[in-house]
C-alpha cells in the first residue's frame, strides 16, 4: 500500500526552466554579435560542452555558467570581449538570484496529499541554491524530510526509500521529469504522477519511457495531484485478481 | 556520554586547501601580465568578490572560478584577453579534478574511533565536487552517515543530533576549522578535537575561539584523534564533582 509521495522541486513546485531558458536566450543574442548563431554547430557546440561539463560540475546554474564562458571563447576563437564575459557571468547570477515563483495550485495540492500519505520533496542540483529555494517557497514545513540530490538515479531512490524503511512499491514520485522523476522510480518497483511542464531541458528528454506505462499516472496540472494519488493508492491496496 | 563521532572532510581527512591555494597561485599569475599584483587593493578585491559571491554561490570550487573570473575582468577594466579567462576557467577545472589524497594515518584513525563510537562524516560544499571526493577516498563505509550541509552552524549540527536522537552533550567534531568544526558545536553544547591543517583558507580564520576552550582538545595529526576521542569520553562520563 502506498506509504509515501516524493514531489521533485523544479518545475514541479516552483517555476526553473523558463529561467535558464530566457538566460539561454541571452547567451545567444550576446553570441550574435561575434558568429552565425543560427548554424547548428553552434547550439551543438553549447550543448557539447554542458554535457561534458556535467560529469565534471554536476547540475545546476554555476555549472552551466561556466559552461556558456567556456563555449563563448571556443565559438568566438575567442575573440569574445571581457565585458561580454562579464555579461554572461552576470546572466548566470540571474538564474541563482530569481524569486520563486510557485506553480498555481501546488500549495494546495501538496498539502491535501500530506493529509493522507507522508510527503518528502526530492530534488536534484546544486544545494546552496536549492535551499535557498526551498527556503523561500515557503513550502519547507510541508514536508517530512527534504533531500538534495547530485543525480536522481536508482541508487538515488532505493537509498531514500532504505531510510523510510519502506519498499518500493510504498512510494510514488510527482514530477515533470520522466527521465529524473519517473523511469528510474518505475524502474525499481516504485509508481509515477507525471505533470509535464510545458518547457523541458534538453537534458532532461533523454528517457526510454512513453509516458504510457503501467503504474504511472499522467496529469496536466498541480490539480490532479490529489486524484492521481488517490488512484494509484486503490491499485496498491487492491486484492490481487485470483 | 559521548556517542557520535562527527568528522570534517576537506583537509581533515582529505588535502583540499593546498589545491585552492594552487590555483590561486596561478590565478596571481595570470593578472600580474595586466596589473600589478603586489598591490594589496588586487588581494583585497579579489576576497571581497568571494565574500560578495559566497552569499549567492555558497562554497565550492565553481564559485570561487566565477569569482575569479569576475574579479580579473573588474581589475583589469575589461582588458583581460578571452584565452586567460579560458585559462581561469581550466584552473578551476583542475580543483575540481584533483585526486583525492588521504592525509597519512586518517584511515586508520577512523577506524579506531569507529570501534567504540558511531562516526558521521559531515562535509561543507558542492554536494556533486564533495561526492566524488567521498567516493575517491575509500573511506565512505567506515561512516553510519554521510552529511554534505551548505553550511557548518549551530542549526546545521542541532539538525544532525536531531536525526541521531542525540543531545549536543553526546556529540564531538573532529576537523581542522575552528570557525566551521568547531565553534558552533562547542556553542551548542558539544565537545571538539581541533586538528589545524598547515594552510587555512582566509574566510575559516575569522573565528571568536582561541583555542584554549574547554571541552576542547588540539592536536597534531591524525596519529592523535583516538587519544583525543578517549579523553573526552572520559570527561562525559566523569560523574560531577561534588
Amino acid at each position: 500500500m502506498l506509504q509515501l509521495i516524493g514531489f521533485d522541486g523544479d518545475d514541479t513546485l516552483w517555476h526553473s526552466e523558463g529561467y535558464y531558458q530566457a538566460a539561454g536566450a541571452e547567451f545567444t543574442a550576446i553570441l550574435a554579435r561575434y558568429v552565425d548563431v543560427t548554424d547548428c554547430r553552434v547550439q551543438e557546440s553549447m550543448l557539447g560542452t554542458e554535457r561534458r561539463n556535467l560529469k565534471l560540475f554536476g547540475y545546476g546554474a554555476k555549472g552551466m555558467t561556466l559552461s556558456m564562458v567556456e563555449t563563448a571563447i571556443a565559438i568566438t576563437e575567442a575573440r569574445i570581449e571581457a565585458r561580454d564575459i562579464h555579461r554572461i557571468v552576470e546572466l548566470g547570477k540571474t538564474v541563482l538570484d530569481h524569486p520563486v515563483e510557485l506553480l498555481p495550485g501546488i500549495r494546495e495540492a501538496v498539502e491535501a496529499v500530506a493529509v493522507t500519505h507522508a510527503v518528502v520533496l526530492i530534488t536534484k542540483g546544486d544545494l546552496f541554491h536549492q535551499e535557498r529555494k526551498v527556503a523561500q517557497s515557503g513550502l519547507a514545513d510541508l514536508f517530512r524530510r527534504i533531500e538534495i540530490v547530485s543525480e536522481k538515479n536508482e541508487a538515488t531512490y532505493r537509498r531514500v526509500l532504505a531510510e523510510f524503511g519502506l519498499a518500493s512499491g510504498q512510494f510514488a514520485m510527482v514530477g515533470n521529469s520522466l527521465r529524473s522523476d519517473i523511469e528510474p522510480v518505475l524502474a525499481i518497483g516504485g509508481w509515477g504522477v507525471h505533470m509535464p511542464y510545458h518547457v523541458t531541458w534538453a537534458h532532461e528528454l533523454e528517457t526510454g519511457l512513453s509516458g504510457q506505462e503501467q503504474r504511472l499516472v499522467t496529469i496536466e496540472g498541480p490539480a490532479g495531484i490529489p486524484d492521481a494519488v488517490a488512484r494509484l493508492h486503490a491499485l496498491t491496496a487492491a486484492p490481487v485478481a485470483a
